[in-house]
């Protein structure tokens, strides 16, 4: 990094307050809420150990697939292994470490992830970060600050604030689970509401293989069949089940998105201790061994097709089980994991704001800032669960994701790297106030101090006399507030209308044919 | 760092919950409260810039000096100053670069800091880093959560947990102002209160003379005259007035303390923006010209002293002027501060659970966690405001002391590196279990689990239900709890009678000559 190039990407945070500055101009111009391009890192990659010991996990992990092997439970990708010539016996494949890091090298080291807007399309992987909301809640901490089970109003609600926060650079898909709307339909009113509310990339469904061939389908009316046949538009999650099995629900989805050279997270959902071994670094190899035999398994499906190495690995309690947020050993492990995608040139993913509060209290933000300084600073690629999140993923709260997009923009601005552009300014200023001076007047002042510093607003630091006077309201309430807000001023991005007529007709036209219970 | 020594200093943390491991029993035997050695860092510093940043931020400080200069508003120092060699106009002095690096030269890069108790003995300066709690409020938030103003039962109480906390190193001394006790005489019931309660470091007063030559006095009954005229035992704070003023009353303490040998953090407290250029670099210029000249003066005063380069450093809320806690700029100021203390190799201090919010709510969480990471990361030495800290520093958290101190746990085993000892039996434990199995009735997760994983109380891991059922307490609420707790347990670390007797008299011989009213 030189110093020269040190703030190129800190200038579209003016966009967030007053629409200042180049870059924000030009945003401000073509879209009505302003939306910062990638986050493209200035700031180097925290090493928490040596190359050596990066290469001990490596090594370890290979061993790992060379002589453990790992489940891979379905007929046609057990073919596919043999095919290869790595060494099968039932469903166990044994993958010797030439193989393996042949396919993997065959992964793209950075893809671009469209979005309907073109404006928000995204690149992943390299130096290129960007942040991606929470998934898969049952339950929603409403904005009365009740926990219940989240509806498609939430899901809608959810994925307007997500078109409507800056930093937030996709709209995720499942942020809550629409529980009203029967299983075998639901992913059609996940999708659409996704590619309706917000403008921004998105995620799959991949709970069966017919789920990810509507995605599919329905991505294909808003982009053009012919386009989503190559082009990435959507990101979808296939979770190892640790320790060392990929079952035949994530294949299936696999398949058809590998195929469509969509991206997919290869991420083993990991409950260290329990579905690992009691150890950070233990875990970390076992969990890298996972991933890479699922980014391996990609390439067989289609060479060359974008994918993210992922993991997200927590600790769990040991009264309960449970998983725990912001440990300082999950922030350990993401580092070590960060050094191993770099040395094997994949985009990765981790997870930033998640936590295991119930709340949005002060557990809630010691656990989310833990892990997204280790995040940012472990130079990930796609931060996933980075707003809403509570009680270790069961449940997504409007003040938490409220709270969580804007913390953002200052995790934005951070990783945008320290601004040395106006260094000799601001020395100058120095030598105009003198000792005993004081700064406020300056020219220097009057031009950057709006630039230079994140000024969050759902934090207070008025007077306690003020504050106290204003209702004395805690964080967690402010932050339903500004839920409030976001979603009062809300505007749709309308599709076009053919097109959202088309989406119409092609629900409609499954739900038909699709049950109302899962048999 | 190699591999191989990466985890001696998280062997203690097993004390934290049973007394594990060799050290931890070394530490139980000799006394009855835990409390960890030094944090010795076995993880690298973070360097968010390259070196030729942090030689464009020196050279440009080291021109503040030569060309604006700074005040130093006594007439002894001024004489110093003169003698020395210094540019001296009234009170302005201007130090050229070579004068400069000679003096802070012959600072010592580390040193031992005395507790009463040997074992609470604690070193500070290169990988050596300690614990500190908050200094100064005026207010407490109260086991109620009431907010009023401190009183002594107050203060003893925050003595009486820095106490109990393993995790701290020093037991501060002006935790919360007593603000029934005259202000002449408070500060002999504040060092009183710290050298009674606690047997751990504690911190000096600064404001005036005559009340730092009674802290020595103090200091002196408790190790004995002879001892604490070379020895250190306690840390004091001065700060610049920045921009560029030493004032009388800081010069003052810093003269009686540093003759005696005894540390003084020399740290301007910025407010980014009003009180420096609203530029992050420039404002960690400006503060590190102030700091060096600090700690020069000090070398003029004793050469070889130790001291502690600091800073506080924060930026202010744009519409009430407020300092903020937790915002990326204060984050990367601490990284550019530890830089520079490291090219001049002086024990540094920053500030870590610091935070605007009024309660231990999210907004203290997202606060505080995200400058004690960069504490963490940026290898601060004297990591003060550890604990108790709301409200920019204006009211003192029951609550929030005992969260920050279960907090510096983690920390503090964070920081103590990734542990790969027992990664060879981890790696066993993956062949045994094999695909689909799990880790939790192995060997090694019987043996390891515990000291594997850090375990936090305060925070809560149970089921929604489980939860809900015993109260659906928020994270204050359980943090109250837990400072009733540790309140219960606490037992008194006793000072010989000798001892306590002298220090009695001398408060009561002081009293009689002190007036009740400032005049």
């Amino acid at each position: 990094m030189s110093i020269a190039d040190t703030n190129e990407n800190t200038q579209p945070l003016a966009t967030h307050r007053r629409g200042g500055g180049r870059v924000g101009r030009r945003i401000m111009r073509s879209a009505a809420v302003p939306s910062f391009p990638t986050l493209v890192r200035k700031i180097p990659a925290y090493e928490i150990v040596p190359d050596e010991a990066v290469e001990l996990i490596h090594e370890a992990s290979l061993s790992i697939l060379e002589e453990v092997g790992c489940e891979f439970r379905d007929d046609e990708a057990i073919a596919m292994w043999k095919q290869a010539g790595a060494d099968v016996t039932g469903t166990r494949v044994r993958i010797d470490r030439g193989l393996l890091m042949e396919l993997v090298c065959k992964t793209p080291s950075e893809f671009t992830l469209n979005a309907r807007n073109p404006e928000r399309t995204v690149k992943v992987g390299g130096k290129n970060s960007i942040f991606v909301p929470m998934y898969g809640a049952p339950y929603v901490r409403d904005l009365e600050n009740n926990r219940r089970y989240g509806s498609l109003e939430d899901l809608q609600n959810f994925h307007k604030l997500a078109y409507m926060a800056p930093a937030l650079h996709s709209s995720s898909s499942i942020i809550c689970e629409p529980m009203e709307i029967p299983v075998p339909k639901r992913h059609l009113h996940i999708i659409h509401s996704a590619l309706k509310h917000s403008d921004k990339p998105f995620m799959g469904i991949v709970t069966s293989k017919d789920r990810a061939e509507d995605t599919m389908a329905m991505a294909g009316i808003v982009f053009g069949e012919e386009f989503v046949r190559d082009n990435p538009v959507l990101v979808s999650i296939t979770n190892c089940n640790s320790p060392l099995v990929w079952d035949a629900t994530m294949l299936d989805a696999m398949k058809v998105y590998a195929r469509h050279n969509q991206p997919l997270i290869l991420a083993p959902f990991a409950l260290c201790g329990a579905s690992t071994s009691a150890s950070s670094v233990g875990a970390v190899a076992q969990v890298n061994a996972e991933a890479l035999a699922g980014v391996a398994f990609t390439q067989l499906i289609r060479p060359g097709s974008p994918q993210i190495y992922g993991q997200f690995m927590v600790t769990v309690d040991m009264k309960t089980g449970a998983p725990m947020g912001g440990t300082p050993e999950a922030a350990q492990m993401m580092y070590l994991m960060g050094a191993l995608a770099r040395k094997y040139r994949l985009p990765w993913r981790t997870s930033g704001f998640h936590v295991g509060s119930k709340l949005n209290d002060a557990q809630a933000g010691y656990e989310a800032n833990m892990l997204m300084h280790a995040a940012i600073l472990s130079g990930a690629n796609y931060i996933w669960h980075s707003a809403g999140w509570l009680e270790a993923g069961l449940s997504c709260g409007y003040s938490k994701f409220a709270t969580d997009c804007e913390q953002l923009v200052g995790w934005y601005k951070y990783a945008g790297g320290v601004p040395f552009d106006d260094f000799k300014e601001a020395m100058a200023a120095v030598r105009e106030v003198g000792p005993a001076g004081h700064f406020l007047g300056t020219q220097h002042t009057l031009e950057h101090f709006e630039s230079a510093f994140f000024m969050p607003t759902i934090m207070d630091f008025n007077s306690f006399e003020q504050w106290n006077a204003e209702g004395a309201k805690d964080h967690d309430t402010r932050g339903r507030e500004k839920a409030r807000t976001m979603l009062r001023d809300y505007e749709e991005p309308k599709l076009d209308d053919g097109v959202a007529e088309a989406l119409h007709d092609f629900i409609a036209k499954r739900e038909k044919s699709l049950p109302d219970t899962v048999n």
